[in-house]
């Protein structure tokens, strides 16, 4: 079994090669090869003693798909890109890296001939949704994006449908919910209090909490993700269907809840370092996202998120604090 | 007010040309040139005295589409793309010229820069859609094409639709139902049948119906087609807000609605010239294309169809055949 990862520096990136990595195996067969791929160069994952290729790489470099593709990967993580804002910011590089880049790398599996056709696993997003949303969106609702990036997405998921449908390859796209508690630093994105009201509290340091408590948003912590992408990577073309994107598990809660849950595990203390500082825009744009999803096909199919907040921030406590609370 | 068509030798491309070139004008503006072009040479529209450029083009070839928008057309009508059947056979052809010419005609206008931002009505198709459908299918069911062709299509619109968020252009794109009746000659598309069942009888000639009596499909003339795209030149970006692509609306009624209404206008010895023979080719491929639309957010933005059958065989005959049965 031969693995590519692209975005594997990134933090889904590093956190999917580390278990897959530890595991030595993806759907039981034994990992001969993991091939790591970024435009900055990843890291070998601890633990992993087997053959590694660390390649620092731009996906729409000529020539640069068809190199990663050359000895036949069985499965591929497709995780790179660049995030919302900054696709937002910079028009050319989002659909330069976001699209282009998965063009090149769908294309280069295509033109591969001699009956390759690997399962490609594509990490899309909930971005890929724009209101005004029904209170629960469900696994039929369109794709109307607002954003540059889940336009990027959707696109991107639609050409995937159509080139595991042509049987160049055996796609799967997962809508990712929030990832929460995401590791520090934090990020520039509007939803990143979403983890640092957590993650600060439980090292003893103040989180600003930018909208009223009232606001409603679905997580998944970093270690779902990696369950998702593992997942997805041993579902069948057959399981799967024509419509081969799937809107992910999550749970969804209300900040208050977040905050309660914080208090039931790291107490009051922790609460009193949330800062309540109201952002007039970080609350327009989070209210402009989708909050609550039905994920039917997704829970059908196996796919399994925390049921609980606090099951969240347990995890955050052991993935990355090492168990303990230091506060 | 300068108008562009691309795909004008096309049958739809061409109506519209010559009755832009009859009105001489477009929302009340008078038109003071009109640049058609294809990648086969269009034809002058019979009684336009004005500025017309015809130009033979590739839109994917380098320089094509900065060349089409160099002298800044207000309104361009994106009819350009090959059908469904040969998007499929030919999966480079489909890619390049349905998706590659549509982003290199938005990348054009992007990059004229200096304020240009013109109306872009882009023709989409109800390809977009794929079953397993509902009932009917409303404006807020997702889009997952069983094919190349209604992938790129997709595609396209969410393209379309973030290039006119960020303001490089006002785009509105229109998912046509099936154009019935079609003019001679018949093309190779699965639902060439649904308008030769009409259209050979009305002049004494045999039909083929190769699929039963009881299937269901949403049709629209011709006329309506160029209705809709003059009229969604006419709507403004406050009227479509984000979710700037729309179901048309269109006559649903069974195949035996069909040839009721044949009878009502041609009598039985038209009738008599169908004649039945079963294929469960066509009749699959027919079977899996959505039926039935509640195309609520085009009627509220007036968008009209015919109201029954009989209308639709009523404007092929005047529009077609001089107004005259041949029967």
């Amino acid at each position: 079994m031969q693995i590519l990862i692209t975005g594997a520096a990134g933090m889904i990136g590093r956190k999917l090669a580390e278990r897959i990595g530890r595991d030595g195996a993806l759907n039981g067969i034994p990992l001969t090869k993991l091939t790591l791929t970024d435009i900055v160069p990843p890291n070998r994952p601890p633990g992993f003693a087997g053959d590694v290729a660390l390649v620092p790489l731009d996906l729409t470099a000529p020539g640069a798909a068809e190199a990663l593709v050359a000895d036949r990967p069985d499965v591929i993580f497709h995780i790179a890109g660049i995030v919302s804002a900054e696709a937002e910011l910079d028009f050319d590089k989002g659909w330069r890296v976001n699209f282009d880049g998965t063009r090149a790398l769908l294309e280069a599996i295509r033109k591969a001939g001699d009956g390759y056709r690997p399962k490609v696993v594509f990490t899309s997003s909930v971005a890929v949704f724009g209101g005004p949303f029904p209170e629960v969106i469900g696994d039929d609702f369109h794709l109307t994006p607002h954003t540059s990036y889940g336009t990027q997405k959707a696109m991107c998921e639609h050409m995937l449908a159509d080139y595991s449908r042509r049987g160049f390859l055996d796609g799967v796209g997962l809508r990712l919910p929030t990832i929460c508690v995401r590791p520090a630093p934090p990020n520039k994105a509007a939803s990143a209090f979403f983890s640092s009201i957590i993650r600060e509290p439980l090292v003893g340091q103040e989180a600003i909490l930018p909208v009223p408590d009232s606001v409603l948003h679905t997580h998944a912590s970093p270690r779902a993700a990696v369950g998702f992408l593992l997942h997805a990577a041993a579902l069948s073309p057959e399981q799967l269907g024509l419509r081969i994107s799937l809107t992910m598990p999550g749970v969804c809660c209300a900040v208050t809840e977040q905050i309660d849950a914080l208090r039931r595990i790291a107490g009051d203390k922790a609460v009193a370092l949330i800062r309540r500082a109201a952002d007039p825009l970080v609350a327009r744009i989070v209210g402009g996202w989708p909050h609550r999803f039905d994920p039917r096909r997704a829970l059908a199919l196996g796919f399994t998120a925390e049921s609980s907040f606090d099951d969240i921030i347990r995890i955050h406590i052991e993935d990355e604090l090492g168990g303990k609370i230091a506060i």
